[in-house]
């Protein structure tokens, strides 16, 4: 059995993003993993890293996991048609459509999400409304064949998650030895429920012109 | 305050082994990462990801915290010249040598773990033990100057674990937050010690031939 599995990639997205899940999609059997950009060039992450599409995003084939991972400028393609018309058409017929951290947002501004409870980085959740989307603060949302993560690192455990829902678990866990995924964060606090207050206000404060440029892109958001 | 930090990349090596700790150190404050390689041709990882080295070996400047990622084939790498010189000329006077998964088996083929305590995928620790170095099962090991993580996904809890001896945990504690490390495994067993002992077998088996590889090419090792 082939799964399709495809992300979509574009310059200055959050690598970890899509690199968590596709270390545990690309070991799922029979995956056939597609990235789909706009152009064959290097895609440079937000932190500098270059990695190489293999497929422009109108001859990639019809998907069965749809994937948009996020970053700290993903408001910029709110009204990119290529990229929003590449969402819509396979959306509509993907068996999963799904997101990593502010990807939901993307999701949302192709129409994907509206009405339906989704995830995204914990910085962002107010976002999603303006979508239709109701946003929840769980680090994996499922909801009927939208599968969210939440934050960057959250990738991870929704890859394991659209593994089991796809081929069970006892799949999920073998690729999870197999990536030894047994994770022990050295410190608490990964999350803004358990995290120092000042950590928190330290974090918000280096985002901060950013998210108010998201709140902008958002509220002001009229779809296309 | 600068913080040189350099990544070995070579072709079939894991990329989440590098993506991971990636992610987390070129966020921290004066990170300056290089991503050396033997050649400047895009690395294929053994999933397939193709992405960009940004150095030759030759022209790495010398590293603060020198990094070895790991991957399927690193046997391929044991006597590799230009690999094991470029790793004793930066291993002798980096700040900290580093690996996740079995990139401490190079490390060790380097001669860089004699005598140290060190960590490494699950299935390959028998594997330290002809390089002098003592196998630790635990996920993240600090020995001296050595600092080396476990199988795949602990390159993440390694390199927190690197920010905070470099930085402190207050930084450390920031990155996690945005990016929203608090992982949720959705099953338990990503560890052999937790794991149904059906699973252990499979991916024990599905490694089989590679680690036959491994056991004649650490047993017959002889240092260069």
């Amino acid at each position: 059995m082939t799964t399709k599995i495809g992300f979509l990639l574009y310059p200055n997205m959050t690598q970890l993003d899509f690199t968590g899940p596709y270390e545990v999609l690309s070991r799922m059997p029979g995956a056939e993993v597609y990235l789909a950009a706009m152009s064959l060039d290097p895609i440079k992450a937000d932190t500098g890293l270059r990695f190489l599409p293999d497929t422009l995003l109108e001859d990639c084939p019809l998907l069965d996991v749809l994937c948009v991972p996020g970053g700290p400028h993903v408001d910029d393609w709110f009204d990119n048609a290529e990229i929003i018309d590449f969402l819509k058409k396979q959306g509509q017929q993907a068996k999963y459509v799904t997101s990593v951290c502010t990807g939901s947002l993307i999701l949302g501004a192709a129409g994907l999400l509206d009405g339906y409870r989704a995830a995204t980085h914990w910085t962002s959740l107010e976002y999603l409304k303006p979508f239709g989307a109701i946003p929840d603060r769980a680090r994996v949302v499922v909801d009927r064949n939208r599968i969210t993560g939440g934050g960057v690192t959250a990738g991870i455990d929704f890859a394991f998650t659209v593994v089991a829902e796809l081929q069970g678990e006892a799949v999920a866990k073998s690729i999870q030895l197999a990536l030894e995924y047994n994770p022990a964060a050295p410190f608490k606090g990964g999350h803004p429920d358990a995290a120092e207050p000042a950590i928190v206000d330290a974090v918000l404060a280096a985002m901060d012109a950013r998210l108010a440029k998201r709140r902008r892109n958002t509220e002001g958001f009229v779809s296309s």
